[in-house]
């Protein structure tokens, strides 16, 4: 009840706290569009966040993820190593602290403590959820061949997590040298499903 | 003068009407926040053009792009044999017809007659520029390690044309189920160039 365990998570739910479940079919939809994720992982009982703007969707179902973790941040050992990860995804709420994690290495800070975000334990993995993320996904590494020139992971998610109660999340999208774009208006267009998801 | 190649493309200039180069080492912030681009590959003397979101930045310098083309949509055959493509970069004006090549096939139709679009000649490679698109990147294939697993391609952009009478192009991304959210303002932090880049 309430405690910690060693990760600093919050023992007391399986699952964020007013967070559902959310049909892995759909994940999809929050990743497409391209907004800036906070990913989290774990190494030695001791979990560490970073943003990270290079992912792309790989398939529908199940839903797979290719991102780019460079081999100079301390995240990407502990990819590698535990081949688990959080893909959370932040709201523009979160702008500053998304970049003042962006700014600082897990070598020396502890970013949860310093940033004040809250993990939350996770259902399928290790590292934990950010719970002042609006989605979090739950993921596990399924390939490897083009780490080693690359950078480059394959992901699957394995459990989602959404906060039902924020209806129009505007997600931030990293346009380099401190440029964000912000999710505003949105477009209704004819479309199915498969036509513009490279599919 | 003003005659059509082979490919339907204009033979006038060699480079986009009223676009100037843009810097490879540049290229990533047009490409990592996520928007629908309009892929153009060419096979036989014919070119087409498809929608896609499912791309991703891998490194800066030579600026290398992966994505997903699926082995049912017709420009992949084109993409694995040429191993040229051109990223062209809509806005929302286009949005109609961004969602109209995705709802057809290079298969029965030429999308370029179909829906308006003008070829330019490229540069570097044989698919065309097309003329609407506020940013064109002109890329080769240089991986196709993950292609039979994933129909994914590493791709290498060449050469980049930009529009610099366009200064906040509205660039569209797509959320599933005909929802598209459309760039709008803009949020300035201080963030180094790497910090956000999964670098």
């Amino acid at each position: 009840m309430g405690g910690v365990d060693d990760l600093g998570t919050k023992r007391k739910t399986r699952s964020p706290m007013k967070k559902t479940n959310f049909p892995l079919s759909e994940v999809y939809r929050l990743l497409e569009p391209g907004p800036v994720v906070l990913l989290t992982t774990a190494r030695a009982g001791r979990a560490n966040v970073m943003p990270l703007s290079w992912h792309l969707m790989m398939e529908f179902t199940p839903p797979l993820v290719g991102c780019v973790v460079s081999n100079r941040n301390y995240s990407f050992a502990s990819l590698k190593t535990s081949r688990e990860c959080v893909i959370n995804i932040p709201t523009v709420e979160l702008a500053e602290t998304v970049v003042a994690c962006g700014n600082t290495s897990g070598r020396r800070v502890d970013k949860f403590k310093a940033f004040g975000l809250t993990p939350v334990r996770a259902a399928s993995v290790k590292p934990p959820l950010i719970a002042e993320c609006y989605a979090n996904l739950e993921c596990k590494v399924v390939d490897v061949k083009l780490v080693t020139k690359y950078n480059f992971f394959v992901l699957e998610v394995v459990q989602a997590w959404i906060d039902p109660a924020r209806k129009n999340p505007r997600t931030i999208h990293h346009q380099g040298e401190g440029e964000f774009m912000v999710a505003a208006r949105t477009l209704h267009l004819p479309s199915p499903k498969t036509s513009l998801a490279g599919k």
